[in-house]
């Protein structure tokens, strides 16, 4: 075992401080990654306050993870002590079920996926498991995802988490040339299903409740700025998506929502809002509409993200912060007052 | 104008009796069908009660329509007199709009199909529209489908609603060799799915609320049937199907039925619950699972399902009722005593 620093919350809702954490040793197929930026999710600080009552106290949260093998295990054949990599929401899964073996880890149906933090380690040592906010990490190669050089670490971070949990139901749903996406929400996610979006060659509008972001909603790559808070916007934009991607936890009015898709167009939610998605049958059978969710992606397709990233010179818009920012920094999360996602530099750990 | 028998709701909820309508005089383009068969649509007691609202009284409800040309307007090109021909749930739409000019008139947007009763001829003379419980109707031969030799005219008629409505998703949503399709719900509309979704090469279970009729669902070609009142059946079918129509209108626990449902499965609303579809955001995400709503289908796709039909022997299990039996049918439909569809001999008419 290796002690590494780390900062965790020590109990639910309590302030993120700083500490040391256990790491299991290098085994056969794992690699040691020195840790040098984790994004901060959502996901993150609802973890850390227990809010979806997964446990796991002390707890490290970081699931958005950049940085460079230190260490190989001798089984290891896609990584070497050098390489630049990222480990995004999970590190285990059953590896044997349908969707493991085609890809689709994400959707284990041999028991789930291992996440990076706040689980267990089902498939190996049973230790829990710990994230990101720490400057050290041994994870299995199957789960290392490369970060292509020319991709800045600090902007590849976030693609772990936010990139992939847009990319996927963009490639799913066959954003591209000709194709019409609705983002709601300028914000981690959002800024980067714009990004991904008008990369993927689609006709980009943004769905945000005002036009304050609306500059910059442009600038990343949208065509049209739209703010919900306007009725005018759901008159003028009727029938117009072929897909909405849905980054905001707020609830919505789901027909009104459906109301801007077009025939056979898609409705996919990304965040979980804490009340059920509700609509009128009618509202998805004029014109054989559907209401999806979708979850991060799987391996190769998160691969797949990275290297499109790269040769499109695309990545995260972040704001660095040393690690004893975390807590401010998880107010302003709160308060959407960041563009658009803090990355915490982890040799400040 | 010419004056036809017709089985009319005099007022919202009244009995249906007989009464005579006025057909409008055959136009180039129109046929006169004489009509020899109509199912009996749970949506025409709806309307027949004014239950949506929609008016239209006196009403003559009916669009599940069998019969044979009688007469072709001096522009028809597809039919003439003798030929076997239907007309389903609508008479007409706008045929300009992207949808219609595509062959999915049922979603025109250019003001929306004309429904085959309870409806305004809108690009016509702007009469009201009046059903199938009639002896004769006029359409316009782009809104007539041909009914193939060897269908019998009773068991095609349903075909033309409850026939469409299963096969459209059915093809849509790819049902075919290696798929599993569940069909919630074994009456008018159920029957037909697990029929056509059978014919299609698909694995097929029906999902009812007892066993009750498990011996007719497997004659008809399903594979399996379960009981929806048996918690059991929740947990042995845990992430089973590819496709679940749900062909009934009463509310659903919905987080339960998307449970059913493998990796990207879709489950699909045929029929129009009083309450609003719900679940969870996890229920669609853990597994990228859809709902959708879809209607009817378009006129070419309605063609596609006759021969379909035919080819493969398959028409609606019915019960041929005389046109004066039609208020204790629609009785025995609201307790779902039929199996499957009654159909009534307009020659009673």
């Amino acid at each position: 075992m290796t002690t590494v620093s780390a900062y965790a919350a020590p109990s639910a809702g309590a302030p993120l401080e700083r500490t040391t954490i256990q790491r299991r040793p290098v085994g056969e197929n794992d690699v040691l990654i020195e840790i040098k930026y984790v994004g901060i999710c959502h996901t993150d600080i609802h973890h850390a306050r227990d809010e979806w009552g997964r446990g796991g106290f002390p707890l490290v949260p970081g699931h958005e993870i950049a940085g460079v093998v230190t260490e190989a295990g001798p089984g290891v054949t896609k990584y070497k002590a050098g390489d630049r990599v990222g480990v995004g929401c999970m590190v285990d899964s059953c590896r044997k079920c349908e969707n493991c073996l085609r890809g689709l880890e994400v959707y284990c149906t041999g028991g789930g996926l291992v996440a990076t933090y706040a689980d267990t380690e089902r498939y190996t040592d049973g230790a829990p498991t710990q994230g990101g906010y720490s400057t050290h990490i041994v994870v299995d190669e199957r789960f290392v995802l490369r970060i292509p050089d020319g991709l800045p670490l600090e902007q590849a971070a976030p693609l772990l988490c936010a990139g992939i949990t847009t990319y996927s139901p963009l490639r799913h749903w066959n954003a591209g040339p000709g194709k019409k996406v609705a983002v709601i929400g300028l914000g981690g996610l959002g800024h980067l299903g714009v990004k991904f979006a008008h990369a993927l060659g689609a006709e980009v509008t943004v769905l945000s409740q005002s036009l304050r972001k609306k500059d910059d909603g442009l600038a990343l790559g949208a065509d049209h700025y739209h703010a919900t808070g306007d009725p005018k916007t759901f008159e003028e934009l009727a029938g117009t998506f072929d897909l909405i991607l849905n980054t905001v936890s707020a609830s919505l009015d789901g027909d009104a929502y459906l109301s801007l898709l077009r025939t056979d167009g898609t409705m996919v939610y990304l965040g979980i809002p804490e009340k059920p998605v509700s609509a009128n049958v009618g509202s998805l059978m004029m014109g054989r509409k559907s209401v999806a969710g979708s979850g991060i992606g799987g391996i190769p397709e998160t691969q797949e993200m990275l290297d499109f990233a790269a040769e499109h010179g695309l990545g995260a818009e972040v704001e660095v912060i040393s690690a004893e920012q975390v807590n401010e920094a998880y107010e302003r999360v709160l308060r959407s007052d960041v563009r658009y996602r803090f990355v915490i530099d982890n040799s400040t750990i």
